[in-house]
Formats: C-alpha cells, sequence, structure tokens
C-alpha cells in the first residue's frame, strides 16, 4: 500500500480568455499550475470538458506523487445560487443560465467541489495567504476589465442575503457619470477599469486631444488598452495620465464611501490596473484623506494585493479546504 | 422572602436634546417611559448624574412591582472603543473626551452595562422587535438632523474593524455636492438629513425663489425646520416638493450602492424625516430601479421602521439581554 504523502486540493479560476487551474497544497503553496485558453470557445461543454480533463489529469499526476487531491475549490465569475451550486448567469459566458456547475463537477470529478464567485475567491485568497494575512476584515477589489469585489468579515466571505454582495464596482461615484456597461451612470467600474479608462481616451481622442495614444495604436480607437495608457503615462502623456489621476479620485472616492459604511481593517486593490499604482493612487489617496474621518484615514491599510495571478485559484482551493475541515481560518 | 415576577432590563437612549429611558421586558415590551430633557444641559456631570438617578429610581420601582433589573443598554451618539467601554468623542457633547461611560454607570448603578451607537442600538432594535423581525441582515438608516446606520449581518451589528463601520450618511454620492458638516463635499447627509433639506430651502430663498416656506417661518430663515418643508409640501409648495424629491433621489442612489455592497435581506428607513415618506420615497425607488441590478431590486425589500422613537430604548435593552444571555438572536 503506497503511503499518502499529502493532502492537495485543486484550484481552479475561471476567467472571461482562460481557465487557470493548479495543485494547492494545504500551507497555501501552487504547483505547477495551468492556464488553458478559451477566448472564442466560451461555450458551455467545451469549458465544462476542459475542467473536467484537467482535473482528471491532475488527478493522476499527483497520485503518482503519492499526493491524494480531496476536493476542487472553483471561483468563477456571474451570479451564484450558493445553496445550490449553480451558475445563475455570467457576463463572460452567455450560454450559462442556471447552469448546476458544482454538481455538474462533482458527478464526473468523484471530488467534493467548492463553487465560488471568482472576485470572493480572490479576496479570500488574499486573506488567507496574501496582503490580508492575519487580518479579520478587508475588502479586495479587483481592478481588471470591470471591477469586482469580495468582502471578508470575522474572516468569512460576505455573501450578501442572495449571493450578490461586494459588487463594488457599482456603486455610483458620480450620479450624471457615463454610462457602466451595468446599464447604470457614473459606477466607479465607469471611470476606473480598464474598460472606463479606454472609454475616457476615445472620448479624449475624439475630443481633439493631443496624445501619442493615437501613434501607439496605429490610429485604431479600438486597438487602445488599459496597458497603454499606462505605457503612454510612463512617456509623459499628459492625456493618459489624466485619465489614470481621474480612475484614482473616483476609486479614492468609493474607498472613502467603503470605509465609512463597512470600516474594514484593509483594502486590498488587485488586478491588471493595480500596474499602474503610481499613477492612480495619489489621486486616489487624496480624496480619502478628503473624505474618509481623520480616525479611519489613519487606521485602514490601503495595499496591492501579493497573489497577483493567482489569488483566484489559491482562494477557491483555501474555500475548499475550508469546507473540509482542513483550513481553520 | 419575596419571589421575583420578571426579570427586566433599562434601555436608555441618549440623544441630543433629551435622555429617553424605560424598563423593558424579555420580549421587548416597553414599560414607563421617561424623557429627561437636557437641551442646554449638555455637559458631562449632568448627563451622568441624570442617568444614574433615574435608573436607581427605576430600578427601586420595578422593585416594588417584584421585577428584578438585570443589566443596562445604553444608545450613546459618538465615537465609541467597545472594547473599553469608552466615548471617544461625540457631536452632541463637546466636552465628552474619553469618557469611560460603562465602567462610571456600572461603578454607580451596580449592574452591568452595555453600551452600544445610537443607530447602531436602533438597527438592532428594529431587528428584535420592528420592522426586521425574523430578518438575517439589514441596514437601518436613521434620518433626522443627520443621517446615522445600523448594519445587522447575521443577527449581530456589524462595528468595524475600529468601531467606526455604519456611518452610511457620510457616503459620498456627489463628488461636487453642497459641504457637509463632517468637511466632506456631497455626502448623503448633505442633501437629504433634516439639516441637508434646510439648507437646500435657504438656498431656494436666497436664490429668488418663491415658496410659501418664507410665510411659515416668518421671513426668518433660521426658523425653518424639515417638518416646515414637509409641510409646505403637503400645501403643494413646488419649492418644498422639490427639496424633498431631491433628498430622495440621492436617497436612492446611496441604497443602491448599499446593495451592491452588501446585498441585504432588507433596507429600514427610520427617524423624523421619514414623515415625508410619501414626497421622497418616489424619486428614491426610482433611482435605485435605475441604478441597482433588478434581481436586487425584486428581492430587497426597502421599509419604513416600526418602533418610531423607542427602537434606540428597545435595542440597547436588547443588546444587554443578548449580552447576559438573555435573548438568542
Amino acid at each position: 500500500m503506497k503511503k499518502i504523502q499529502e493532502e492537495v486540493v485543486i484550484g481552479i479560476d475561471l476567467g472571461g480568455s482562460a481557465i487557470r487551474l493548479s495543485t494547492v497544497t494545504k500551507r497555501g503553496r501552487i504547483i505547477n499550475p495551468r492556464r488553458i485558453g478559451i477566448a472564442g470557445r466560451r461555450y458551455k461543454d467545451h469549458i465544462l470538458t476542459s475542467i473536467i480533463y484537467n482535473v482528471l489529469d491532475i488527478k493522476s499526476l499527483e497520485n503518482t506523487r503519492r499526493n491524494k487531491v480531496v476536493a476542487v475549490g472553483i471561483g468563477s465569475p456571474g451570479i451564484i445560487d450558493f445553496s445550490k451550486g449553480t451558475i445563475i448567469s455570467s457576463p463572460n459566458f452567455p450560454d450559462w443560465k442556471d447552469v448546476p456547475l458544482r454538481s455538474l463537477l462533482e458527478r464526473s470529478l468523484d471530488l467534493p467541489v467548492t463553487l465560488e464567485n471568482d472576485a470572493n475567491a480572490a479576496a479570500f485568497g488574499e486573506k488567507w495567504k496574501g496582503a490580508g494575512r492575519g487580518v479579520n476584515s478587508l475588502i479586495c477589489m479587483t481592478m481588471g476589465t470591470g471591477i469586482g469585489g469580495g468582502i471578508i468579515l470575522n474572516g468569512n466571505i460576505w455573501h450578501g442575503a442572495h449571493g450578490m454582495g461586494g459588487e463594488v464596482g457599482h456603486m455610483t461615484v458620480n450620479p450624471e457619470g457615463p454610462l457602466c456597461n451595468c446599464g447604470n451612470n457614473g459606477c466607479l467600474e465607469a471611470y476606473s477599469s480598464a474598460t472606463g479608462m479606454v472609454r475616457s481616451a476615445v472620448e479624449s481622442i475624439n475630443g481633439g486631444k493631443r496624445t501619442i495614444l493615437i501613434k501607439l495604436s496605429g490610429g485604431d480607437n479600438n486597438k487602445i488598452t488599459a496597458k497603454m495608457i499606462h505605457e503612454a503615462a510612463l512617456q509623459g502623456d499628459s492625456v493618459s495620465i489624466n485619465i489614470l489621476t481621474e480612475a484614482g479620485k473616483y476609486l479614492g472616492i468609493a474607498i472613502a464611501s467603503l470605509m465609512h459604511i463597512l470600516n474594514p481593517e484593509m483594502i486590498v486593490l488587485t488586478g491588471a490596473v493595480t500596474g499602474a499604482w503610481d499613477f492612480f493612487m495619489p489621486a486616489a489617496k487624496k480624496e480619502v484623506e478628503k473624505r474618509a474621518y481623520k480616525a479611519m484615514v489613519e487606521k485602514t491599510k490601503i495595499v496591492p494585493g501579493m497573489l497577483i495571478d493567482s489569488a483566484g485559484i489559491v482562494g477557491a482551493a483555501g474555500l475548499a479546504m475550508k469546507q473540509l475541515g482542513l483550513l481553520k481560518l
């Protein structure tokens, strides 16, 4: 009889352009992460098949290492019914409607599966192994294409009464502000996400502003990205610097409101947009200092995430371990 | 030996103009409430003496009824250090700085004392015996001179990491909006509190608008009150109707953001301003429907408080009972 070396969990981060998955140890270490591109093949059956194939493959590989995979944790975008383990709908996957993801996977994998919202999983990852270690309450804001959020209170994810909590990207930061993808005006996401910043850049160009973004994008507005805006800002482009400053200003307004409402110990900012930290953070801090109570400003830590791309995988795996009683947090 | 009829608690609501206190039974019934006016005598020793005298008086009265007072619960405005039972500072009482209210009262009264923020106590009162009975998560917004808030999650008050959570009145609802008492611009309180509405009225009058508020106030802007604005609106005064509509609009913007962040089961609106419900609520609902996710709008109840003036007393008493294990919620 083979002796089991270690119990491990497979963490999965289901994103709009890739499925990322990895073995995660009980100490939160990531082993051999994989990235399965799904751009253009986002339909349900393809994604389910890819997940199942890769989990089973990792499971047998771990077996040869004498590690035992005991559970799967998955972080997925979309609105989730946590009691049923169902994806009600997902912005990234239009054909996902009431998909019983947890039971589908459990049946195929013969393993317990924990299903969590992607931003919540990332928040839990940062709490367990990242910037929020030892912190009891935090709000993790994921700044990428959109702005997601995960709220940890007393060490646990706050899901809300109907599983829809933590949507900090859709706080109104300016009632008459630009239209957001959600249909509302002036959401934080409409200013401070990659999408919001690109919209700002296109408006500036269409308004006749001089900017090296025109050169960098080859004159094609559709090619402008948040990363390009950051690069232009690094080269001193004033339009791009203003866009990042404005993104920071509205981020600061949202953070000050969150501090008044929840008074968390820490705010963790993560996601691709945080690469431009030095450009947006001074404006954000200025607003926080202007708007929040002095005692809160002094006591609340506002920090970048530490796990970068792996927060979601680590968090989803940690939640699966917590479910099994393997992790006390 | 006298047989004890019932164990009761004394609930205290410490307000800017009065101390209100009452015996509260384990079933949440209020017996013989008292109101001790303190306007003009808000200094610390006077308030402490008044509280102690009245609690001891009620205690001996309850004794003749063979009820046993087993604890005191007090809801106080201001920033509170919950671990120490200290009032760090209070907007209503300028000479209160680091007052160890809990230990001062416990020593004089020979009873266990539970100290809570006034808005949190009101939220707990509504959860225990008011609009929020049976509800697991709610946000109670107290709309009076200012706008306070209490957040109940999983049946418990969320204090925040430093005891400063629930300050929903200081969410920014319009970054360039009017100056708030807190020093920030465009807080919810600057629009939708009694103070905010009076400011709006004075601005309208100074701007030359025709309104019966001039007649009702005898031409003295300092005499305008939120109640007067409500009365004028009932008489069809368009300036007053607009003020209440604007207050509702910004309230709705704040509620939609709170729903996105916390997705509570219920929002309870209480305080004197809610008397004008029919004037501000349609505008508030319109903003919520425009801004919040459809599924949230359908599922979240937005209701008026049920305990009116006694939410704070009932809540403070309930928290004291909870502390003693007499109340499971």
